[in-house]
């Protein structure tokens, strides 16, 4: 199974073709689109959605990922292996998320036009030329040694996140992505606040404090009036600012990259 | 083989993490879109659309339908057994327009654990967690008891639509659904309008009314002036109105729930 | 394999039933969507599409192409036979660049129902009641000549496109396409640019003429200034004009149909 990530969009056949240069190679492989409407050259959001769809497939999936604002240029075209999965794609850090977690056992440039499409690929369509057909021969069974030289995955691009950690005031956090619902999904893993239980037993309360608002914590949207903002461990595994039935993003005036506060309080 | 409709729209990677939770459970089963872009937890449209793409698919498709904006709230999950098919999601009437001419011969609460991807799953995103396992282990045999506890198939929730019916003035219909062009679908049947031929010969001619404008019936858009109104039997098997070259919703002014009134004259 | 271009857009739900009328025929084919953004009716995007798509598909592909304002009217509904591949739908000239490089060997117009969905289609979705089944059927071993009458190939409809051709003061190309970020797709092809040289040595300058502007060429968008025009070899295999991080067309003000000049220099 070979998954794909682009800001290709959909309304050209961009994604199309990297489908048919897959099955030129191998019709019988199963492709499955993660999205395609990354915003343009949006790094971040590759790396975030990369990062978050990563555990919900199968072992020895290759994930095939273009958001590629150097194609063309010096960047490195790469493909790692990890203990579960294959990565493909430009060396510009859009799978740090993945690797942060998940660290690649091997690493290689994709020097051996042998797994490209061609010797000659297009300067701005790496994704057709060698992304896809080095994908497709992985999931064929070509091993990753063949297609380019050894490099060391400590030498791979990285994308730095201001990192959650604690302060004597609390745990600082970051939004590291707003989905298109306007949910301001932050890097408070969500077991910082289900670990303020014991058992069953709730032992604390939290709440996420901005600059100049606490928003209170919440189970389900429903708990709070319609209009007013919560926090919750979103389905993506972290703690996420939303509003019910509205937009936090519009609300909040938040970023990506923005700081917030975990508060945690013992019940008595 | 199963369908995905869904209200999460294509540009997170919600549905994309659909498709892998299906896979890590069978790798090997066939997953096709209706649609993704019902708008945000409309529950016609929804019901609409199922309804509509119903009779197009193979014998024992599961169709796996997330529209639902009491996801973590206390609506139930469920899964129904019909003649020809499968239908796994919320309990909020989504299924209702199928079931009007399928009814269920089993249904269930989705209340066993085993076939979810996890027994805590996210609570705003059971389309992962566990509509979609649920719908790849159906298609992989499990039965349907083996999913939770029976429940009485007319207890299911149903979403009420102001039914077509003949009245002493005409056939009263409403609109149930404006698509992406602006074409009004009524909820009036094409054997409305084709009974009023006896083999090939026509016998009476027809017209749609509304408030101060009638709409003139025709076989084809080209029948009528560019910008002009028509009525003609759509190809979701209703009575339509739109406009040639046009966009109906906007032009008439109508919505969703809208009356109008079918008059047929019989041909001298 | 069977690829799907339409202008259905993805909102409701018609992509997702031509997929279920190829599966109740045969589910074990494999269906890949080129796009189905195209503009309403806009046969040339179409065109263009199908063209720049063919060559990226196994052998023995049948492409279904359902841009059709025509539907339900006079033009004929048809199926083609190249050497590689076939192609069904409306005869409206949208399959006209394939066509220009990879002749039709059999033209058939659909005229046996046997192989409909139904012999009454719906005069409005062809898409699913002919060209889907027909798709089908042919993807699973049905022989071109039974599906319809032979017709001859050279009485199909094309679609003209001013031809790119030498002239006395340059080579004179139209802009034949404009994709969703705004690049200039020419119909000049890569192989007038690249014989500008001998083996690896670069024997000629070029640049594109437009009525005020000369445009440079570059191999990379990186390669001129942020929000600077470049002509490049394009992915398609064409001559384009983009702007490095911008939008060419709102830039530049060009259309569909434009001409424009291809300047070479020699190089001393």
């Amino acid at each position: 199974m070979i998954t794909l990530l682009t800001d290709f969009g959909t309304r050209d056949i961009y994604v199309g073709v990297m489908k048919g240069a897959i099955a030129q190679i191998n019709p019988a492989l199963q492709v499955v689109d993660l999205t395609h409407e990354i915003p343009p050259q949006d790094l971040f959001a590759a790396r975030f959605n990369l990062m978050s769809a990563f555990p919900y497939f199968p072992l020895g999936t290759i994930h095939v990922a273009v958001v590629d604002p150097g194609v063309g240029g010096a960047r490195r075209a790469i493909a790692l292996q990890l203990q579960t999965a294959f990565l493909v794609g430009p060396d510009n850090g859009i799978f740090s998320g993945i690797l942060e977690q998940h660290p690649a056992i091997a690493a290689v440039e994709l020097t051996n036009p042998s797994y490209w499409r061609t010797s000659s690929p297009s300067s701005t369509f790496h994704g057709r030329d060698i992304f896809a057909p080095v994908g497709a021969h992985l999931a064929s069974g070509v091993p990753l040694s063949a297609l380019g030289r050894a490099i060391a995955p400590d030498s791979l691009v990285s994308l730095p996140l201001y990192p959650c950690e604690p302060t004597a005031a609390g745990t600082m956090g970051t939004v590291q992505y707003i989905d298109q619902f306007g949910n301001l999904i932050t890097n408070i893993p969500a077991s910082l606040v289900s670990d303020s239980c014991q058992g069953d037993k709730v032992t604390h309360s939290w709440c996420i404090q901005l600059a100049t608002t606490t928003i209170p914590a919440a189970t389900t949207y429903a708990a709070v009036p319609q209009g007013a903002p919560l926090a919750l461990i979103g389905s993506h595994g972290w703690v996420e600012i939303a509003i019910n039935g509205g937009n936090a993003q519009q609300k909040l005036g938040l970023c990506v990259g923005d700081r917030l506060k975990l508060h945690l309080s013992p019940l008595k």
